[in-house]
């Protein structure tokens, strides 16, 4: 047996561990009573000791080695380098940081769920501060590690090979035009009419119309499942992939699009490279990849009018109870484009989206980077919302700095994922229609060649490439935020 | 940290893990699309070899021997002692016939779903050669560590304490009133008119109606579910007990009682002492003692005139387009009453199904002690049925020696637990009216006096004593079935 071979083996076995976890973790949000929490929580803590233990065998530092003098095809080595930077990624920091981190993530988590409802930013400050505190630690650390920044260090968990000067880049350039666009298209809305749904919308009724989606979009039902949990994720392993929604009886517009989302994460999955399932080179890329694609699925397809128009008729079908004026194309298609500040970044739209993503990269950087305190961040909040989007948050924690969930477990570095994804889909999506009529393909509802395009430059790739080298592979140039700049241009104005 | 308290941390790990195997268990049965099969079935796999690893681990020999030396409560003691029996267990068969018995025993098990299917005795009994064997091989290893016969170790598996001396004089005093008896209800029961479910039964009445039956049965929908499996059980954990059922939507009388029945198991899992949560002491004390709580829940409440009348009305009302006369108290009571010898033992009424249990019961015995070979299992069973049941089922394999799927895996020494739990059942029955009125507690619909008895004499004693001393403490004697004759002649008679 190579070393090669050893390496595989385990990190096969490795993924099947976190296929446990993957399912148990998808039960707890989805089917679990609430009085099994405690255990499950316990079990889960368990496994996921199991899964760091695994992740840093004192064997694997040998083997990696080993491994890198051995003759391997592009493939494999891919395969190695992917390896080694889960293996780095996880023995860098101490035991006793990652169990304290996890700690006080929880805690601070758990505090949150009451405290942000309180609107209580003191009592969270506390907590807050503690895992600040310990991601600053563990930042230095990964950053001496790996030669760069602290906050390019935690952005490498989630984004391998993008850093803060790419982003200030891409973010500096973008906020040149995305504040006025954003008045323009406000301006441009004014004006226009349209009916809110209003009425009945079943659960069940919802629930079909979102499979009719799911199948329209070649979800395989054989490998996943569409379910209800109170935050949608999308979930499971590569051959069951388990999507969730969670449904308003008073309005299906969001959960539908929503589905449609998760559908472009699921897709991902259950298009990866099936010769490498549970290798890592057999992973998706990256968070921003993984969220270019529901936003392709979503912002790209979803929202487009023909889109729109292709799935009237059955929207008409399932509520046929409701005023066909709401239901028609026209004002379901100003419904699904409407622009319009807010608080809330998830509840954004396109336009406004990339404006709550970019002033949290820059409090999460500064953070980080040691440049500022926890204590500033309210502050801060409170500045850039008013700059970037003017809105005014002051005093509101609750719908300002204290709305997600991603700093509660120092998750710093995640943010910029989301926008990165809507970047990727826009430039994905110009390099689809340079080859293929997009329109067509989705008033005849044949998207099979759109998916085919998807399927062989993104999803069977896994993480063979870099980032970098798949953008440039699949649409011949590097990472260009001019093409959102244009989807939105044209879609919008 | 004395030995006994490593002793209650590993344990209580793996636990932790099994817990993980019941909800990726029961995601397998009710939730998992097919297409996830093979993945899931390779991450269990990986699983029950943690575990196995766990259970044998190497430190264990010596914290068990020595933590016996140490100062214990009497629930310390219990708790050492069935620690010490579930590790005797696993570390007594070696692994690579461990190995061998779990591959032929999924080949088996795998094959027989199709040869089943083809009456296809031939083709099954290579693979079930194969299984004989290898558990042969595994009884002998465990009666020499045991000191007993080869059955005696198997049964010591599923119900410790009792041997097949005790079951040959349970079941030979059984036998002596058995099949007349059974005679007797027929002949009383020919004259009888009832009129048999016909109309549509839509699943979500069944489940409102099964829900309905639950709350009244004092199941806690905080720490458990009910889904949907081809084969119903009861799964998950203690603090989170998931049961299932199959639903027929022209019949709902098997349905309801599949229900009430997996309730008794849920009730004993829920009620188990909490402040031995993970520990094998806090584990349910036998499968015998499970079916009992089961079959108490099914025969002794569940078909009861008081409880099928306290039901009806419920019943009624759940399906208000179906004939009431079909849906009347008397024809409901004659329905779930009703006595006939069938082929299958998961079919069969509680007047016949101990025949059912006592010719796999000496065929399996038999088999195990080597008296007889796999071949000659067609025949004796087709000589038992005759004589037990007056059923021919000559060349009928299907619906004979290949129905059941217990045999395919090993699972040698089984069988007996059903019908010890009916007679465990009828014991405790007794023992409660003699100082409760269960009618009446029926009739108002209280049933919180009967499952205060359940829960102090059984539930909350886990495995703390033995099952003999447990049912003489709970009942002032012996397992006696005499309980259980005078049960069913008062109930057929
Ligand atoms: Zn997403
Ligand atoms: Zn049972």
């Amino acid at each position: 047996m190579t070393y090669y071979q050893k390496l595989t083996a385990h990190f096969a076995k490795l993924d099947r561990f976190n296929h446990l976890a993957a399912v148990c973790g998808w039960d707890q949000a989805t089917m679990m009573p609430t009085g099994g929490n405690q255990a499950r929580g316990e079990a889960m803590a368990e496994l996921a000791l199991h899964i760091h233990q695994l992740r840093t065998a004192p064997q694997l530092a040998d083997w990696l080695s080993e491994a890198k003098e051995e003759t391997l095809s592009i493939i494999e080595a891919a395969n190695l380098r992917e390896m080694t930077r889960s293996w780095q990624q996880a023995t860098v920091i101490p035991d006793d940081l990652v169990q304290a981190k996890s700690l006080a993530g929880s805690r601070c988590e758990h505090a949150w769920r009451t405290q942000r409802a309180n609107n209580d930013w003191q009592g969270f400050s506390t907590h807050f501060a503690e895992v600040v505190s310990l991601s600053q630690q563990e930042a230095q650390i990964r950053a001496q590690a790996n030669n760069c920044s602290a906050y390019d260090a935690m952005l490498d968990l989630y984004e391998p090979g993008v850093d803060s000067a790419q982003l200030d880049g891409l973010f500096g350039d973008m906020k040149t035009w995305l504040t006025p666009l954003t008045q323009q298209i406000i301006e441009k809305q004014q004006s226009e009419q349209f009916i809110q749904p209003s009425g009945l919308f079943a659960v069940e009724q919802q629930q079909a119309l979102g499979k009719y989606a799911m199948a329209l979009l070649g979800f395989d039902f054989n490998h996943g499942r569409l379910d209800i949990s109170s935050h949608p994720f999308c979930g499971g392993t590569p051959s069951d992939v388990r999507i969730t929604t969670r449904y308003d009886e008073s309005d299906f517009v969001q959960s539908l699009m929503g589905i449609i989302h998760e559908t472009g994460h699921a897709r991902y999955e259950q298009g990866l490279p099936k010769s490498l399932a549970g290798q890592p080179a057999g992973f998706a890329r990256s968070m921003g990849l993984h969220e270019s694609q529901s936003l392709f699925f979503e912002m790209q397809l979803g929202r487009s009018d023909a889109f729109i128009s292709a799935l009237t008729a059955n929207i008409q079908r399932v509520f046929p109870h409701i005023d066909k004026a709401m239901l028609s194309e026209q004002n379901l298609l100003k419904l699904y484009t409407r622009v319009q500040p807010g608080f809330i970044r998830v509840d954004a739209d396109e336009v406004t989206y990339p404006a709550h993503v970019m002033l949290r990269y820059e409090i999460e950087r500064d953070l980080m980077n040691q440049k500022i305190s926890y204590r500033d961040v309210p502050d801060l909040w409170q500045h850039k919302m008013q700059a970037y989007l003017g809105v005014d948050t002051a005093g509101n924690f609750k719908d300002g700095c204290m709305q997600d969930i991603h700093w509660t477990d120092g998750s710093f570095g995640y943010f910029p994922s989301y926008t990165l994804g809507a970047m990727y889909a826009a430039q994905f999506m110009a390099a689809i229609k340079s080859v293929i009529d997009v329109n067509q393909c989705i008033q005849t509802g044949d998207l099979a060649a759109i998916f085919a395009w998807l399927e062989s430059h993104i999803w069977q790739k896994g993480s063979i490439m870099t980032t970098a080298e798949l953008i440039k592979h699949a649409t011949g140039e590097s990472l260009n935020v001019e093409h959102f700049r244009l989807h939105l241009q044209s879609r919008y104005l």
